[in-house]
């Protein structure tokens, strides 16, 4: 299948079919595919909670606006930031760059003092901002690989990220929840998955300028 | 090749073969792959530039923090936000609905005025925002469709919008310039394809919560 339609395929599934699991191998193409998305100067401000509990997944709904996706999905990825991207955590890059690709402090070091400099002039707010955008950027990433793999998914935005956090006790790890993805299967009665997709003509998104 | 070696092969590309153009066809998939990106609640609000012109993409370099890859690359693309989120858009994307999948006013006026209260109670601010995040998704799936259909591509967060805003008369068109695409073939000399690629062990970049 072309990745057109794969993308074509690919809907936010509005009802899944809970009996049925992703398999070990999937979860797995799940979790490396985050982890190689590009981020902002290779910083990965962002963790993926990768959740496969029922009884928690059910204490996701009321926090959802009742979207029942959370808890019918095989695994709900719950995409978090980092609450602050600090200096230590752009050294960690380095160190880790000169280890796995072998380069010499000198090669990096006015590029590692740039990044810390430019970093400490934003606010906390905007690190954060920065980390949020890293997370879209994943979600971008994952519901295609999901769509290449065969496997459902439904992009939210819409929860309570206070009461995730509280929930995930995610505050005593310094992260932030930011994006759910509930990934599985489709229950074969939602309408929404025979539904047509609703898309501009691309006459009204695409301007093009050529010579 | 599967879609881990697919995203294992992509890098940001550093340097670009000048020479080397993306066939029609391949734009073609980029273009509709833009536009089946998933975007909140299907508004569609934001817009690509598909630019094939090698006297504007310089004008980008000096705007672009002397990043060359804007001029390089075989093609440049331009993610923009509409500037705002009306009322007027969100009655178009439902007056769509309703043409291509057939449903009744009654099926939807609910939803239809739920939505457009809920953007009325934001500020610009806060729909721009939205917006900028449904850019980032784009730039996250156009990465992968890159990454699978073998085209290299170098996402940039590093420019200065204004000036773009300004060179491409992005004011009078209600637009603002978010993300840059470059995207073409990387240059045989580009150091930075044969780098290892940098990524923290997956042990600390995700969380298991199972039964």
């Amino acid at each position: 299948m072309n990745i057109i339609n794969s993308l074509a395929w690919r809907y936010a599934t509005k009802k899944f079919d809970p009996a049925k699991k992703l398999s070990n191998q999937q979860i797995d193409t799940l979790k490396q595919a985050f982890n190689l998305t590009a981020t902002s100067f290779g910083l990965q401000p962002v963790k993926m909670i990768v959740i496969n509990n029922k009884e928690l997944q059910e204490k996701f709904i009321e926090h959802s606006y009742y979207q029942r996706q959370v808890a019918d999905a095989s695994h709900l990825l719950v995409l978090c930031i980092e609450k602050d991207t600090t200096t230590e955590d752009i050294n960690n890059y380095f160190d880790l760059e000169k280890k796995v690709r072998g380069v010499d402090e000198a090669t990096i070091s006015s590029f590692r003092n740039q990044l810390i400099e430019m970093y400490k002039n934003k606010s906390i707010e905007e690190r954060q901002l920065s980390a949020i955008y890293q997370a879209y950027i994943i979600l971008g990433n994952l519901m295609t690989v999901c769509a290449v793999e065969k496997i459902d998914a439904c992009p939210l935005e819409g929860f309570i990220p206070e009461k995730i956090d509280t929930l995930l006790n995610l505050e005593k790890q310094n992260l932030k929840s930011v994006l759910l993805l509930p990934v599985g299967y489709r229950a074969e009665d939602d309408i929404m998955s025979k539904m047509k997709k609703v898309r501009k003509p691309l006459n009204e998104t695409i301007i093009e300028i050529t010579n």
